[in-house]
């Protein structure tokens, strides 16, 4: 039994989906861990980790929509805003997900169903630099 | 320390909640491993994860009823609805819950707490076939 | 490789946040493990963990302000009921947040971002002792 570690560096393009399948893909393969268990860990509190479909990119709008609609940008519904009227729905989006997520790893790979993609959501409206630390246990 | 995968096929019976606790806990017990971490992981997108309270029916009444309301099936809301109205609002519960679980397991069984129950969560009206991916480490 | 495990209780002041994050890095610290994954478990359905920025008190409120807004105390609303108004949205709240976090491990201390900081989340009136499982694996 043997473990890696490694940071990923995602630059995001501001407020939405970022898929990191491929990177997160990639790590595992070069690790050559045929059983384990991999663990990404998003190290922000207003950029988040989700699996969602890779299949139709109105599935990506639409939800970026919803999370607008749920935690809208509005000055009237918070006190903190030091750094935007974005500042707390991202806060409050990112609670509403989850910064971390683990998978197993079976054959080699991680046991993602047929219609899943791993994806940073970006909650801020500016692009940002956000470290996703990669984590994987097996042999 | 070792490692033990397997495969779990749910039947689901359309929107709701559908208790695996039993499932699960046959699985660890199985395995004979007294310390470990044990992952549950659902290779879906429009069916997540939860534990809930497993002792009144209401509560899970409840849930599926607030998961209406803030997600509703509305076509005016979507983009995508590529499999139907209760397509988009399921990627979203999918979204606001989660599609992984690990627990700890103590004395050769899960940590779970009194009333805790562990649940599929399907979106979709009609019934499916759900695959999680159970993955137990330790020794 | 070898695991460690412990219990920590909490005692919540009723609804909001209380912050483990100093209990939490005590125990990995204690425990000489350099590289690692660390799992935290809630053993309750009406509280929860949460990551969120530990800087201005004011995410906080916003937080809990932004929970009563989408899962208010309203009778009309829920069947269960059975230990009061805020029994059912404490169960609604805990599922859109989470009950488990697993943080990686690197030179002996978790992961975490410089803003993060770990809660638990109470969504009961009342102060409560709440249960979190901490298990530590690594070498």
């Amino acid at each position: 039994m043997r473990q890696a570690l490694r940071q990923l560096d995602i630059q995001t393009r501001g407020k939405g989906l970022t898929e990191i399948t491929r990177d997160v893909a990639a790590f595992v393969s070069g690790e050559a861990i045929s059983t384990g268990l991999l663990t990404l860990f998003c190290q922000h509190t207003s950029a988040s980790l989700l699996i969602q479909e890779n299949a139709d990119a109105d599935v990506q709008k639409d939800l970026a929509a919803f999370f607008e609609r749920i935690a809208p940008e509005d000055a009237a519904l918070y006190a903190h805003n030091a750094e935007g009227l974005d500042d707390m729905p991202a806060h409050i989006r990112a609670a509403l997900t989850q910064v971390q997520l683990s998978i197993p790893v079976a054959s080699g790979a991680m046991t993602l169903g047929a219609w899943q993609g791993i994806y940073i959501f970006e909650h801020r409206r500016a692009p940002h630099r956000r470290a996703v630390i990669l984590h994987l246990l097996g042999e």
